[in-house]
């Protein structure tokens, strides 16, 4: 009846109590390509669900770095809350040139569908986060609790959570976070390269969904959002980041600081220490939604 | 007068408020080969100097694995306690077949001093970590007491601190903790496979320096060590590890489990998973020695 992919486990590591899995299927949203994710369960699951945390990685990451360094599990692991860590894009597909920069294509797929029909086969992440991948988790058993999902994530990882979030219609997560965010991409290089490469109507086409600074502008629902960033940051230095824009854009819109905090930090910068320095912070915020 | 190395600093991140700098050098004990290290400085040293645990890692790990993995950040910072990451071996020495194999040569030094003529030049990670390194740190005015030291590491690197606590004559350490450490190298196969190729007198001339389970057999002062390994550990089930011969050796020695702690962990393996879900209890343990 269904045509939902079967997962193949890879592996399995104890940590904290819970465990780290890692599975791979063909993915539809992919075009069917072979995509790989890791999910840490607590142990608190118990065989009863709990609900979960989608964290998206950064530009040239996989489902690894953030189960790796994030230093998420302490407290996940005591809150109770999975974590599903997906890949950052399609692996193989084959098109020409998708393996040139480290700033698009493998490694880079910025959380959207693409409608260029050079990518639109495969760079399909934003349907893969939010459609296949619950359902193909759910599918085979896994006690994770689609109902209660929040999402976080890094750089471009915090790009696709923020727009995931705000774009939803559904109201599908609870909560959104991010560190280091590109908060505004129609407004800064990675993001112009990213939409005219995967979008066939370029930046133009990604300010409805893909903008987390535009989307924010037009919102009315109650929202629940934490953002981190470094001072030292060199990305966030070079324009990448834009995070002001995104905070005045988000208090013009009526939101104040309980529902979209912005928190700016003297001297960190994009690396995963940064990251495993708030990580509890997140974790805590997430839980307070997750577990209402 | 003196003829210490200077350090060149490579980078710095700030992580839990404190910083984790990287500095390379040009080691004498290590040939005048340039060898890496990374130092967590907590920021509660605030330029008065704070005590330092030393990690040493396994085979073909750098001096990055614990820092980026191990979550030892978050204890550390709140205990106000450095963390030392050297290296695991020379790099570049240009021995003949140093590149052949992944458990000797490159990546794995196994924290001794080698009498074979062919690596007795560059491969003396002992003197290296317990002369040189302290002494190089010291005069660049890092903050840090080596009057109060302790050692940690794992797998490789847990028989690193093992050996380097039990062997010291100046009781340079004041504990000792590893995670799945070869406890007993004279009997497995990655350390006979070490001792014969550095050790001019083989298995022989280890058991009196090297061999963390025939030092322990013959100690006779007060200890502080702690052990955690998994019974899930690969290593550990093909036995490489036996830490059930330390254990067995320590009592008999007359060491009960206050002074000698060995735990076994059902389901969890030889990786950084396991090391980061023990972590804390590790900082905690030496804390209460280094700030006593």
């Amino acid at each position: 009846m269904t045509n939902i992919p079967a997962l193949e486990k890879i592996s399995s590591n104890k940590v904290f109590e819970g465990h780290l899995e890692k599975y791979k299927f063909k993915s539809n949203a992919l075009g069917g390509l072979d995509t790989q994710f890791n999910i840490f369960i607590p142990r608190a699951s118990n065989g009863s669900k709990v609900p979960v945390l989608i964290y998206l990685a950064g530009l040239t990451c996989t489902e690894d770095n953030g189960a790796q360094k994030g230093g998420f599990f302490t407290p996940a692991a005591s809150q109770g809350i999975a974590i599903l860590f997906p890949d950052t894009s399609p692996r193989g597909a084959g098109i020409e040139g998708e393996n040139d920069d480290w700033d698009f294509g493998t490694g880079a797929g910025f959380y959207l569908d693409a409608t260029n029909p050079k990518y639109s086969k495969h760079y399909n992440m934003a349907t893969y986060i939010t459609e296949e991948l619950p359902k193909v988790v759910e599918a085979a058993g896994l006690p994770i609790d689609f109902s209660r999902q929040s999402i976080f994530g890094h750089s471009m990882g915090g790009h696709g959570a923020l727009t995931l979030y705000l774009a939803s219609k559904t109201k599908q997560y609870r909560s959104a976070s991010a560190f280091a965010p590109i908060s505004n991409p129609s407004k800064c290089p990675w993001g112009e390269k990213a939409f005219k490469g995967y979008l066939s109507g370029g930046v133009e086409e990604a300010l409805a969904k893909y903008d987390a600074t535009e989307l924010i502008a037009k919102a009315t629902d109650p929202l629940h959002i934490l953002i981190d960033y470094g001072t030292s940051d060199d990305f966030y230095k070079k324009g990448q980041l834009l995070p002001e824009n995104f905070l005045k854009t988000a208090r013009d819109a009526g939101y104040d600081e309980v529902q979209v905090r912005v928190r700016r930090h003297e001297g960190y910068d994009h690396s995963y220490y940064f990251i495993s320095t708030f990580a509890s912070d997140h974790i805590h915020f997430h839980a307070n939604f997750l577990k209402a």
